[in-house]
């Protein structure tokens, strides 16, 4: 399978918050990255690539990851340049890039804490330090600039500290058997090697894969090493970084939620690359794991804010949650690794529900503030609640933990990367994105432009432009959500169930240019609920209509949400909304609340909670928060 | 108002308790505070008196506040000989009183953590180290020794340790001007001013009170002094010792909810003892903060494990709560005091739901092991999480910080003193205990006789036999649970309605020896609503019959509880259940549960939930987990 990169993205949905990164979050970060921001602690994530380089003084400053954020924000730029070109914006990119060139040691080692702040440590702190996860991010923005301008030197300077690194790591007796705290460099070791063809550089992050909780832990090795004696913080668990089993063993998600799912993105790759079925079927186990046992609705992961963690299966409190969107964004990038497996709807309805939903729900409609962690239930007050004090209950405008923001900016940015993939005679169609692109199917160049109003219209259209008219598939995800979907090509109806395939429905036929098919996905307002091991959500009841969930905010529906409930005969309405919230539709309808005035001072009372009828409102769940702050909530009771 | 304490108990659910506590708690107490018990960590409380004594060298070991562990053990004792004299446990109290009497220091200092490892450093940290805490506790062991058993030597200690306390502190200028970190010394301060009749213990007690909040804070100068920086760990704030704001100021119940609610038991002690009206109203606007916002159905109190607090009105989660049981046991002391300045049902009906659920909650019916978290939702596998580690799906046998189990032995041993309390020409019936007690009234000596099988059965009477024909009012609370209770004097029936006055029926008639008194309060099965504004219990529905609330557990209705709906016509029958837990009454009826088996492995779905009907069986909460342990449901979904 191959993915479709050059895609020109034209949808009115993620073009708007692809401008919102070009126009706000890069120059943003730029700024934070340059400690340019007032009332903001300082960055100094450039000063000390500086420092490293010999052409600044002073001391290091920051997080032991610190450069990571110079990664992320140059992985954004080159994936924004993809879809619009900006020569000032490429200079400054190129100018990083010189210095990260000069502060890089003539061993190929590039990493400005060790170099600056503790030269003699290098990699004696594997578990806790985040090199390699630093090393990962810079090659995984090497690849994408080398992508998309075609300059190779960002490129040569991180092949060059990956060849370092492997001559450092191996299961040869004379190198270390180590493996990262944090993964992150054994999906970006795959990228460096689809580029340039390195063998080696799939080797060692196959190697960083399978030694991976094999015994004698390294992880304890290397802290008896260094004479640390107290127990690993993670209640003593090795669980926190994966680290607890070899991975072939590992059959539920476990510890620290981003580490985790970058972890099975590269063992996706790895099985994918090396042909590996008994390894993919270790990815699928954690997949369902993830996807059937421990996701929120909103495709938030991590439910514990203890160690940024997968709890355990049905553990789903609303108002608890941690789901960090870093972790939905890496759910999303782990379904594209598994459609690379396997071609099969699953994956890409879990794609499109984190991409709809509790990735974006982390950014404000502006780009100028976000969340760290998404819950599906919001008490303003209760967040004052130790156990709750990770939950916010507005976006924040920017963290000293700067991850999900620049994160959130390459998803965006690289929205294109994940609409087609191809086979050897098939066109894959995973997300309904208006797009044009371009691509060379059985040495037949073809024209894809995709149209649609998605996700809020349930029509989308594809023309479909071979050169020459040319024989092969195109197959079309079957979301999840939709029960009747329906397919024309050229106005001829097909009948959807008689070529459906895991999810797909497949049109195999000549193409001919200006082709059309026309796939209509009605979207109904559904009332879902959650399996009912999810103690949680005992009697509630979500609304999703298309890929969107729904959510209650009290500036439409006043305080006291859970005091609504919604009959199961409740008529709802769509609306569309141009003017709200950058054009949404929301959801209305007739529910019932309680009466607050009924009921007396009394705490406890067998008096019945009298109920009065209203008209709610529901708006998008990534939407929330971008009007007046307040209540928020997902999961409503049914009555 | 007085009070009534010597009371002899016959009632069966209570001697029970009382028998428990006698042959299983105060001896298991006794050898834990002598390092006798296996596998436990050694308490040291009694060799710490001993080396403070000079008898024994080695180190001080335990909490700065192991001697309270002492004190509560001779509490416990003390009311124990109240209703089953015991020469020999007598004979150890006394020596443990000795001993007490030989570490006491020369200027009356009793403290054996100061006395033995920081000789210089008396009163240096009142925030923190409990001097006054253990001294407090102490007080009411020495008053309580001495009124069961008439000897002088501990109250004579303590008034020794009282009067040196008076001269350290007070508002003269070269007293210091501090009080407590924990309260308790302000109330036993009363106490013992109320054995001796020496004013000063009161007017340190008010000192104490109203010196709490006022500027300059104490607990800064005081910390400034010792040289520490640090901001105090419960986010900077001074609402952990309720020091914030000077007590009359007070409107919110807010930090420790022990120390809170001690405090409060003081303040309504002084509103009493110096006619203080102001502070009355204080005390009456924190009681309705306390019990109609902040409380739970069981009458725990304190929902924020961090800081062991209350935490803010309507925050009531079921599985998060703290709960602890020695703030329940306070209510219980606080809800007497104000019933001593007020006689109004709303303080005994409040006193008895703390004395039948979130009390007696903390101990196994053998009273071998103890909850000091009384949560009213557990799911025994979700005590992993980590905002959840300070609820136990099952009870401890003992804790390094030891002070729910000698609290309860202490205020199960004296239950017969919040039984009764006489006015001027006024007997009070506030709880209903088979119980005699003879009484002075108006001079003339009655003898009260209490014949009832409370709490599950409606028949409660009383047998009112003064020496001679006398007139006086026999008032009978007439509990908040009960609507339709029938009343008759000598067989004739009154009309409860024409006599009820703030919660009691007030019988006032010319008594002769022998009158009978039959009061009939029918125990129908309700089904309780909170308050809507309790989030956490939307749409749920908790039982009670009589004073007892019920809680699901798994041994009776299978896993998943929050499965289980309780439809709001459903039949509800109460069972007598005589070998069951001790002998209880049980509730059944029709109930309806999620049928896990017509749903599939999905996370989420479209399909409703469907349901079958089930018979489900309730127990009363304080008897959860004294069987297979499981998962516990005190709210349950109404359909």
């Amino acid at each position: 399978m191959r993915s479709i990169e050059k895609v020109k993205v034209t949808d009115e949905f993620w073009r708007t918050y692809m401008k919102v990164v070009r126009d706000e979050v890069i120059p943003y970060q730029w700024d934070a990255l340059n400690d340019k921001l007032p009332d903001t602690e300082p960055s100094h994530a450039i000063e000390n690539f500086k420092i490293a380089a010999g052409e600044s003084g002073g001391e290091y400053f920051g997080m032991v990851f610190q450069d990571s954020d110079v990664a992320k924000w140059l992985e954004a730029v080159a994936f924004s340049l993809e879809n619009d070109p900006n020569p000032s914006l490429e200079k400054i990119a190129d100018e990083v890039i010189d210095l990260l060139g000069r502060a890089q040691q003539p061993d190929g080692y590039l990493n400005t804490y060790y170099i600056v702040k503790e030269p003699g440590l290098r990699w004696t702190n594997l578990r806790d330090n985040h090199e390699m996860y630093c090393a990962g991010h810079l090659m995984e923005a090497a690849v994408a600039y080398y992508n998309v301008t075609g300059k190779r030197k960002f490129l040569d300077i991180m092949c060059k500290f990956a060849d370092h690194i492997v001559e450092m790591f191996g299961s040869e007796n004379e190198k270390q058997q180590g493996y990262p705290g944090h993964p992150e460099i054994e999906l970006a070791l795959v990228k460096l090697y689809s580029v340039t063809g390195e063998n080696r550089y799939l080797q060692l992050s196959k190697f960083f894969i399978d030694q991976r909780g094999q015994k004698p832990n390294y992880f304890d090795l290397e802290k008896e090493e260094r004479g640390d004696t107290k127990p690993f913080w993670f209640n003593g668990s090795q669980t926190y970084h994966q680290g607890h089993l070899p991975v072939r063993e590992q059959d539920k998600a476990v510890g620290h939620s981003v580490r985790a799912i970058y972890l099975y993105i590269a063992m996706a790759d790895i099985a994918e690359k090396t042909n590996d079925a008994s390894l993919k079927e270790v990815c699928d186990t954690l997949w369902d794991n993830v996807t059937k046992q421990q996701m929120y609705i909103t495709a938030g992961v991590g439910s514990s804010e203890f160690g940024e963690s997968f709890s355990f299966d049905y553990d789903l409190p609303n108002d608890l949650s941690y789901t960090e969107t870093c972790a939905s964004i890496a759910l999303v990038f782990w379904a594209k690794r598994m459609l690379n497996l396997e071609v099969n709807s699953k994956y890409a309805d879990i794609m499109e529900r984190a991409l709809y939903n509790g990735t974006i729900s982390g950014m404000d409609l502006d780009g100028k503030k976000f969340f760290y962690v998404n819950p599906l239930e919001v008490w303003p007050v209760a967040t004052t609640r130790h156990e709750k004090r990770h939950v916010k209950p507005v976006r924040q405008k920017w963290f000293t933990c700067a991850c999900c923001p620049p994160n959130l900016a390459r998803m965006i940015s690289s929205i294109g990367h994940y609409i087609y993939s191809q086979g050897e005679s098939e066109l894959f169609v995973h997300l309904y994105v208006g797009s044009q692109t371009n691509v060379d199917i059985k040495g037949e160049s073809v024209t894809i432009v995709q149209e649609t109003d998605y996700p809020w219209d349930e029509k989308v259209s594809l023309t479909i432009s071979p050169e020459n008219e040319s024989k092969f598939s195109v197959a079309l995800r079957i979301p999840n959500w939709c029960k009747a979907p329906e397919l024309k090509v050229n106005g001829e109806v097909i009948d959807v169930e008689t070529v459906v395939n895991n999810g797909y429905a497949y049109l195999n036929r000549s193409w001919k240019k200006g082709d059309k098919i026309e796939l209509l996905l009605p979207m109904a307002i559904e009332q879902v609920r959650a399996n009912p091991k999810v103690r949680e959500n005992a009697g509630k009841v979500a609304l999703q209509r298309g890929p969107i969930v729904y959510c209650l905010e009290e500036v439409d529906n006043g305080k006291n949400l859970p005091s609504i409930s919604l009959p199961r005969d409740s008529k709802l309405q769509a609306h569309k909304e141009p003017s709200t919230l950058g054009g949404i539709v929301t959801i209305s309808g007739s529910a019932l609340r309680v009466d607050q005035s009924s009921w007396t001072d009394e705490l406890y009372s067998t008096r019945e909670h009298e109920k009065s009828p209203i008209q709610f409102k529901a708006i998008p769940y990534y939407a929330w928060c971008n009007r007046t702050p307040g209540e928020m909530l997902v999961w409503i009771t049914e009555d």
